[in-house]
């Protein structure tokens, strides 16, 4: 233990010096980096398969349960997505040095922002390997350094894609220490690492609920909590019923295991009888097991082959990340916000109606990070918002809220050139 | 106690409840309401002088020094200028509901940015009674209720300043709770008000290192920590003579109180027998006592008329605040960056120098809020920054670096239309 925190503390002192660096290294050293990092990942395949597999034998000997499998789960399409995520990442324009709202000020003076990397970013994540590249070729190519804290659930896999992503900025002559990996899954590293906030300037916890806490309770430096998903979609008075089926299936049912799927559907009253049982059938042929409040199981109890079960206060406000879902019968779209209000985590939210002035007050409204009207709410993601990728998805307010990109992990400076300009 | 403490409670509770109303509310509203402040600023300066009259005797009385005495100090024409700046942000767009970044993805998705407030913003302050106003406006313009808690040092010019803003906000329309300021003294207030984050998203501490090192130690919701000013300005050896006695003279003299007053002269050791004498002569003719390095004070101690003083290591990193400057010989523009790196706070900091290449690397490499060449770092200001006012001046990278206006008091949101879109 002694010799792992001194390890860490070493970790820490190195990403300190390799920032310094990073912050001056060439977007052409940076992407030449970016470009073997995205071919290793295919070309070294059955390394990190091999790892992966370990992970999974020990994930079942566990018992760990089937959407959580999913996530640690790697596959050559998966490891080729996420060497196109790379690419992609390799294709943005270097963040770093952008500058903006330059002008010039009436007494000459030019003035603006440029923009700069945060530093040294800490990332503390559980059981998705894939994390591992997304931080760390997001982090490389906006000049942070990273060092990386895996889940023991994937530590074998994360390890080797770290190893990977190490030598290929090596081969690029990125400075060393720019990307890091914890290789102890000792549990009292992560409180080490959370007290270092001479050596790291942002904290990204990436996981549970429980993760997220303790970080937000014991990090010394500022954290960017998120991806605690309480996703709601509404199903309006005024919702085009075939929309409706396609979108809550698609936010429950195609990925169910990540923070931006489906939750609670929430239904307006006067169509819940012509609505709510396609809506359920649908959802029953991938077997969602429905939390059902009174009014929506009065509708569904009569038909056959559904998996209703009565919802308890306990469901308003869950984050399920398996296939079951809760319903609730509201009366107008007041309740409807009135109940993301109380219930949502500031996630995703999502409107379908036909009706413009219930979406238009639907989207101003809602308090969260991302507002849909009439999509699915699995779009929350950096790289289909355009991003690149993401390094995580805020649902806090402060510094950057929703899928963060490249710009979301830099800050800037004010430069001023001047010719002799005095304060009178 | 107790009743100020439970009072502080129902404080944050309307300011949490002011807060959801006024991120709706219009321009026009909020634009009468600074309309007002503006105008009652300077129509009630009778009471408000009669105030600040109160906090200066008491200031006097308890033997504060003179640059303490011109933070409280408000004047006729001081408050001009803050009813000048209140017309500045009035004239400014409103920053909530711009929407940016908007663009059409792939699938026809429409998705973007729109800018909100971040909602309660705690400040605690010292004796400047200007920020009551300042960051009251700024917070109404930005659509964030505001709880302002002022030192007792301009508690009375604070409090008349405070109620002139309320009651022009109440006579414009604006929910009640939108300015809100803490009446009491008591500093157990403060430590208070510290752990209120659910009814408080931002603490924004203005004041001396010792207030901010309480905040940023304390505060359980986020902190923007700023105002520390240890000021470098650099002559290079190539700086044209002129430039540097001016921009020099102006940093430290013009108004040796604020942050970004000149603290620490660094000099090129090619230049110090021609230019020391001159840039030393006019500083003291302001009375500036200059703390030197030994090779600076070889070459200023047969000047008759100077106030020198051998500087010690505490003077190196020192934010004097007074007419007070150190000066260190360098022998090259590295040894400047290095001793700014070790020493600065990351505030301003300055270059003088005819030397495009020397004035670019200064420019680019030094790792500070705001980076001049050629320029006093008195500039360093939200106002004369172009940004109407500010709320405060960062010395953190997170979230918002250096003056801090409109946009830097919000968050965004992001929104998406669509027309029936999932993920594939």
């Amino acid at each position: 233990m002694e010799s792992a925190i001194k390890e860490l503390e070493e970790k820490g002192k190195v990403a300190r010096t390799a920032a310094k660096k990073l912050a001056f290294t060439s977007a052409t050293i940076k992407n030449r980096a970016l470009a073997n990092i995205a071919e290793s990942i295919v070309a070294r395949q059955d390394e990190v398969l091999a790892a992966n597999r370990m992970d999974l034998e020990y994930a079942e000997s566990s018992g760990i349960d089937k959407s959580m499998l999913d996530r640690i789960m790697l596959s050559p399409s998966r490891l080729e997505a996420i060497s196109d995520g790379v690419r992609k990442i390799l294709a943005l324009p270097d963040p770093v040095g952008e500058m903006y709202d330059m002008h010039i000020a009436e007494n000459g003076l030019m003035i603006g922002r440029k923009r700069v990397p945060l530093g040294v970013i800490g990332a503390i994540y559980e059981s998705r390997p894939n994390v591992t590249i997304d931080i760390s070729t997001l982090c490389l190519k906006s000049g942070n350094a990273v060092i990386l804290r895996s889940g023991k659930e994937s530590i074998n896999s994360s390890v080797v894609l770290a190893h990977i992503a190490q030598e290929a900025c090596d081969q690029a002559g990125v400075v060393e220490g720019a990307i890091q990996i914890i290789e102890s899954t000792e549990h009292a590293l992560v409180n080490h690492m959370l007290k270092m906030s001479d050596m790291i300037d942002l904290m990204i916890p990436r996981g549970g609920a429980g993760l997220i806490k303790i970080v937000k309770e014991n990090a010394a430096m500022p954290v960017i909590a998120g991806g605690i998903g309480v996703c709601h979609t509404y199903v309006d008075r005024d919702a085009d019923l075939d929309k409706a089926v396609a979108i809550i299936h698609n936010a429950k049912v195609q990925r169910p295991s990540v923070c931006n799927a489906l939750d609670c559907i929430l239904i307006h009253v006067e169509v819940i009888k012509t609505y709510l049982p396609v809506i359920a059938a649908k959802l029953s042929k991938d077997n969602v097991e429905l939390h059902c409040d009174e009014k929506s199981m009065d509708i569904l109890k009569s038909i056959p082959f559904l998996n209703l079960v009565n919802a308890v206060e306990e469901d308003w406000g869950k984050e399920y990340l398996s296939l079951k879902a809760s319903i609730k019968v509201v009366s107008s779209l007041d309740e409807a916000l009135a109940h993301i209000e109380k219930y949502g985590s500031g996630h995703s939210e999502a409107i379908i109606s036909e009706n413009y002035t219930s979406s238009m007050r639907f989207i101003n409204e809602v308090d969260a990070a991302c507002v849909y009207a009439n999509a699915s709410t699995r779009f929350t993601d950096g790289e289909k918002f355009g991003l690149g990728a993401e390094i995580g998805i805020s649902t806090q307010k402060f510094h950057a809220r929703g899928p963060m990109g490249l710009k979301e992990v830099t800050s800037y400076k004010w430069i001023i050139f001047g010719n002799g300009q005095i304060v009178s």
